[in-house]
């Protein structure tokens, strides 16, 4: 059977409505700015009711050439709309800025980093993939209903992920469903589509209570509303984007331990809150992927921690106590894949970097907004490669490979290890590509392989230029083009998006 | 069963019988040396007599002690074997070069790289790993006798290598034996063992018929007799070990292309010679392997030509025919993993290192004295990833992974997968060590990354300061050690080294 591009198209139309339908209310808060006297110009007002409409006409002429969805989707249908909904949403997303730029006031006069459409794309994919670089210098040059629109993306980019893996692909049956776990209630009479519903409803209630649950914290903590929820938006997708150029930096604790916990919260497998409201805490206690999520950052902290004390101790008559918050902050940070900075890393000694360029690609749980490989496919690939080594000497033996309570099949076992070696080579390929678009820029390796690790794993920042406190702007527009696809590769766990590149994808079965 | 360390320690015993037979030739070699006036001191002759002396020694020692293999091999002590003699046996080998240092008439006022035990076992290592990395800043140092025992190790280490993993290991059950493709005439009524002795002694012709190839076609390309010797010992066993620090800088058009030859007979299948012996030409001419691994080279050559080219021309007006040259000298002496130099690929540019890079990591085809990944399995990975990506949206259509017309069962693909996965963690592994342990010394990344590849694939020169032009000596002893350990893993597939520390692989079964 042929590819149904119509069937995509209406449900990308769908998307773009729904996009527009946020745009609408964020050019209100942009209206209410401005005439509250919190804005300086109507530029922004008129860049998102600009987009707002040039969605809703896109959204429209898509659904109306499309075809209504008369089957259950096709699997390379699903695919197909899941890769073109993070394409065409950053492109849509990204407007606001361009037009942002084009309208404001001082456009003639000086130059933005928003003046450029790669620059703008860019921000744009880092929001909807939860990365969190940015190409923005200064934030303080941005109306502040951009800065709420840039940490909405990240927002929607998360449930969008956490709708997609654990609801949306392991009922049709793809993805490497064995690894997120909703409950699977057995083939039901009215088929996949309500079940895919049912469990999409229970993650977006999980998701807009965390939501709400820290924006108050963070209020309490002393934080105000629109920081709150911006910076909500950016912790519960794990995404980054702060509202100041500072990050975390200087922050008080009580809103940096609310941070860290609510990150902690994001890096969890949704399927567990699924558990626990159904007062199943005894196998969210017993889960073993949980237990290593955890078991890695308390382990993570210590060492670096004792690496930072190693470091300070030799400079200063510093106490073990005073170095642990950087470490758990930035550990958790970077494990999560959220990549908000409590102090510039990139300061700090070997071990300790070494041990955060470790946790990039280990990422948060399966099932989580969190990115990199995850903790679940780590362990199995450690499983996997154990029981590789013992085959060596005991060709006869066959032990089966169990994680918790569940075998891990053989399709599982491969596809975990091609995820794994694909995550080495788009990371060796990536930062090969930066250094050999980057080479007039000089640029170094540890920038170019972080650049990479961080984009790819959704992260943020890096190491050395683009360290805790530096930005994106700098790289060529094809080096911004290789990351974001890196990002977008990352994001869809890899096999989303490169199985469009395969011819057979497109032909008839 | 426990395992029978006894049985591991008489074999051992023969191990140590026949290097110190070999050392005992050199010995002689030096005594002529002496006799005829081209050496100064009798240093030489004394270390290599005193080591055979304590090779005879220790070998009876182990004989004694050691039981009579009374049954086949067990998987468990064929294992223990093969690790033992290379950690062993560089020990004995390393022994010459201490020595040496210690008795020739200089000692006591000037220093010699052989002054340290650790530098003499990385040498040795080195030289039996095949991998062709040297401490020795200047070769003229060294008498001609310990020349050409540097040498000697890597044509042992070759063959030991083709014996290893085209007649041992298969037939034992062991290894990827699916990827070397020595005809198994099915169960032979005699057993396992005359079938492995038969594949041996052919695999033993077919070496030492290249090595007079060589020898003779060096002479005739104008090199004299120590020389040719030397280097072919160096060649065929892809280790790269030369007779003077410049490698093959410098060398008569004649002999590099002598050289090339026979580096790219090394590289291939020492099966393949063997159909070839017996009239199979067909099955040679169609052999996937063969195929992909010219090809390749061919590829990497035009690519590097052309990055060559580039640079030149920007300072000068060169003929892309010039650059050929070295291009298809280095692209060989990388991707078989011999490590010669016939230029300072160092100052190439990022294109052409980086090419370098990839081919460092690919290495030879399976069952050749080639180390690295293995063509094979590069073919094998490739092959299963294509595979899964299409799985990903058609789950239900499972189509045979193919190379050529054998079919790749899931076996051979979990421990294809296995190995690039673990290859890649080791490498970055190395990479971690060593900036931690050079971190005095202000390493940079390229000079740790390339040199944990060159050590751990069994190269040799790596970029920056383990470049063409460059050693080993400066390094630190500890990561002079992790370096042994790299080669070591690289040279006998990984899993025989690491299953030694898994506590189940000394216990009963």
């Amino acid at each position: 059977m042929n590819i149904e591009l119509r069937v995509v198209l209406r449900q990308l139309g769908l998307l773009l409505f729904g996009l527009s339908a946020l745009i609408v209310t964020v050019g209100v808060f942009a209206l209410a700015e401005r005439l509250t006297g919190h804005s300086q110009d109507w530029a922004d007002v008129r860049a998102l009711g600009m987009t707002a409409f040039l969605g809703f006409l896109a959204g429209a002429v898509c659904f109306l050439c499309g075809r209504r969805m008369e089957r259950i989707f096709g699997q390379r249908e699903a695919l197909l709309l899941v890769a073109a909904s993070w394409i065409v949403g950053a492109a849509l997303a990204a407007l606001p800025f361009r037009l942002w730029a084009f309208l404001r006031n001082d456009a003639a006069t000086t130059l933005h980093n928003f003046d450029s459409v790669i620059n703008c794309y860019f921000e744009a994919m880092s929001g909807l993939t939860t990365t969190g670089a940015t190409i923005v210098e200064h934030l303080a040059t941005l109306p502040r209903s951009l800065l709420l629109w840039r940490s909405l993306t990240q927002w929607l980019g998360g449930l969008g992920i956490v709708v997609l893996f654990v609801a949306v692909l392991p009922m049709l049956g793809m993805g490497s469903r064995r690894i997120y776990r909703i409950e699977s209630p057995g083939p039901s009479p009215e088929g996949v589509k309500p079940r895919i519903q049912d469990a999409a409803r229970a993650l977006w209630y999980i998701y807009c209570g965390l939501t709400v649950a820290e924006i108050l914290a963070l209020r309490v903590a002393g934080m105000d509303w629109f920081n709150s929820v911006c910076h909500t938006f950016a912790t519960l997708a794990t995404g980054g984007f702060a509202t100041s150029d500072s990050s975390m930096i200087g922050q008080s604790a009580g809103i940096q331990v609310v941070i860290i916990a609510f990150m902690l919260f994001a890096g969890v497998n949704f399927a567990l809150y699924h558990q626990l409201l159904r007062g199943n805490w005894k196998s969210v206690k017993r889960d073993p992927e949980l237990r290593v999520y955890l078991s890695l950052i308390a382990a993570a902290t210590v060492i670096i921690s004792i690496s930072l004390w190693r470091q300070s101790a030799a400079t200063a008559d510093v106490g073990l106590g005073t170095v642990v918050g950087p470490a758990i902050f930035q550990v958790v940070a970077i494990q999560t894949t959220t990549g908000f900075s409590s102090t510039d890393f990139d300061t700090w000694g070997f071990v300790a970097k070494a041990t955060l360029l470790i946790l990039m690609f280990i990422g948060g749980s399966a099932g989580s907004t969190g990115g990199g490989i995850k903790v679940m496919r780590i362990m199995i690939g450690f499983k996997v490669l154990i029981a590789e080594f013992e085959h060596t000497y005991r060709p006869k033996v066959v032990r089966p490979v169990k994680i918790g309570k569940m075998t891990i099949d053989q399709d599982v076992k491969r596809n975990t290890l091609v995820y794994l070696l694909g995550i080495a080579i788009l990371f060796g390929m990536g930062t090969c590509a930066l250094m050999y678009l980057e080479s007039g820029a000089d640029i170094d390796i540890t920038t170019a392989a972080t650049a990479s690790a961080a984009t790819l794993n959704n992260i943020g920042p890096g190491l050395a230029r683009v360290g805790a406190t530096q930005n994106y702007a700098w790289f060529a527009p094809s080096s911004k083009i290789v990351m974001c696809v890196l990002m977008l590769l990352g994001r869809l766990e890899m096999f989303t998006v490169i199985v469009l590149f395969s011819p057979r994808f497109w032909k008839a079965e």
